[in-house]
């Protein structure tokens, strides 16, 4: 990236030299936004690109139509926003990840390296997302869940479907590290997934699910008495 | 990137003021190469450039072969695309996409982002590939499969062996997310692959596999006549 | 990346001209480095740049304390160094590979495209380690091990807990492709797990483990023996 900052857009926080800006995005007050691309126009525009210009910067920026970061929101080199994308206040994303156009991403929320939320996604408020994960179009991950490394959704149950259909996590939801969940899926508020699992079917909320198919393995109050006690051991 | 274009290269499609072309690179006409890498020199080069040079990128440029890309390829940016890698028209990549040399991607194929093609792959004509798939050397993926988001695909059975076999995936062939395929296994020509699963064994023509490790569930008959009423239903 | 080499910096080797190279880092003779970031500053100091300055790579490199790069190291485009990374002779990076503040790479140790080092971990020496590999704070490699694309380590048995352990993994284990090491597990010397495991319980030294979750299945020798027969058969 050479570093490019269209002259529609509005920076009131802090941007790197090399950072790339299209069309009228809005970078609230106390943000930093370093080496990333901001408001990176959708398939259709780009294809808009092709066919009338030999410029691309001067192009992708003509079609953009911008996104909108919140204050003190925190964007990492290597970061790729799309067009219409929402970031509320005090969202703080790590390198290389992808949020693809119309995902809205809820104040206080974080997500970890070279994550992509790969279509329409919704994520509420202060939610704690790992690296690698992946998040198709339609899925919402709703308040204070926690997504570990790895964890790949998916929304297309008969590929390639008519019909795609997101999951949903419920709020203070925790799914562990590597877990897929099928299209879909509901997942309860308040319910752990093990690590590694395949989440074929809906899980009741604050029940523990594990296994390839996961099936439930106990209570989410006794996963916190568990959590209690090894925390007391491990100091 | 800084933005560098080979003398040896000709452009013939448009390209973004980032993108870095190595060689004698020949993008055709209706390209779209946005920030991105084309043409980059395999090791061996690389090590060349050491002991030559003080200025990385013209002794990259130097000893690049270059890459091929056919008519109305999108190259979206922060992909990495070494020499002697061919790609057909009509190819799609998102963004982060690595393509080792020696790779051809036929036409009408669509690779997601962050995928990596890592080594000698060949992907045969309208193959779907989602996002953070994993296809090592030798690999071969025929025309119209469809390979959901983190496929890894392996050729090492026994790390690190002196033989190294890729996996054979059949056209029409559908491979589940996170799916994991043993190297040198052979799915069959529209075989289905569920998510999760790890294939450690040849899968036959039109069946439906699953589990870890998987194994035959139903056929591809039952699959599309499920696929048919799920579409009737959701609308 | 605009191309940015720090006053501070000391660079024996040879660098691309898009290298971003913060703080008093050093970078050793016969190294080559790409169109990468060394030196990044951590996120206290992120935000001690968001308070005080509008020139974003100027403040960066101010806050840097540099990384380290032994002799005739590697790094390809896309890779992100932190600051206060030691990377010992010889290490060769693939492209965007992440390496958090405090981690030590000892020599001859390959890390291979898009792996991440997210925190303080330490890889021994001539580690074999793929592509996609997730590390999480407090992971150890020791020396001559081998890690299979897409492997998952974690280091919250319990998340969000506030007592973190990672995953140690000893000399000359070989973990398959996609596993997954809960937190605080103990690969023993020379023990193998295989592809697509979740491993939740230490694993003794020269043993093979698979499955979900992963049981011994048979011995190191009897592995090596399957191996060399492999090897015999395939040429």
């Amino acid at each position: 990236m050479l570093g490019f900052i269209s002259k529609k857009a509005v920076i009131r926080g802090v941007v790197s030299r090399g950072a790339v800006i299209y069309g009228p995005t809005e970078i609230s007050e106390g943000c930093f936004v370093d080496d990333a691309v901001i408001g990176y126009p959708t398939r259709g525009r780009l294809m808009y690109v092709l066919e009338k210009s030999s410029d691309a910067t001067e192009a992708l920026d003509e079609v953009s139509l911008g996104a909108y970061l919140g204050p003190r929101c925190i964007v990492r080199s290597g970061c790729i926003i799309y067009e219409e994308v929402m970031m509320e206040d005090s969202v703080e994303l790590g390198h290389g990840v992808l949020i693809r156009s119309g995902s809205v991403v809820r104040s206080g929320s974080r997500i970890g390296s070279f994550t992509q939320l790969d279509g329409k996604v919704l994520i509420g408020k202060n939610v704690n997302i790992q690296s690698n994960v992946y998040l198709p179009h339609l899925t919402k991950i709703l308040d204070d869940a926690f997504l570990g490394p790895g964890v790949t959704m998916t929304n297309d149950l008969y590929p390639v479907a008519s019909s795609l259909k997101g999951p949903t996590i419920g709020a203070k939801a925790i799914i562990g590290s590597r877990a897929v969940i099928l299209p879909g899926v509901n997942i309860g508020e308040g319910a752990v997934v093990g690590a590694g699992s395949v989440v074929t079917r809906d899980v009741k909320p604050y029940t523990v699910v594990y296994g390839v198919p996961a099936r439930e393995v106990y209570s989410r109050e006794e996963y916190d008495r568990r959590k209690a006690m090894y925390e007391l051991k491990e100091g």
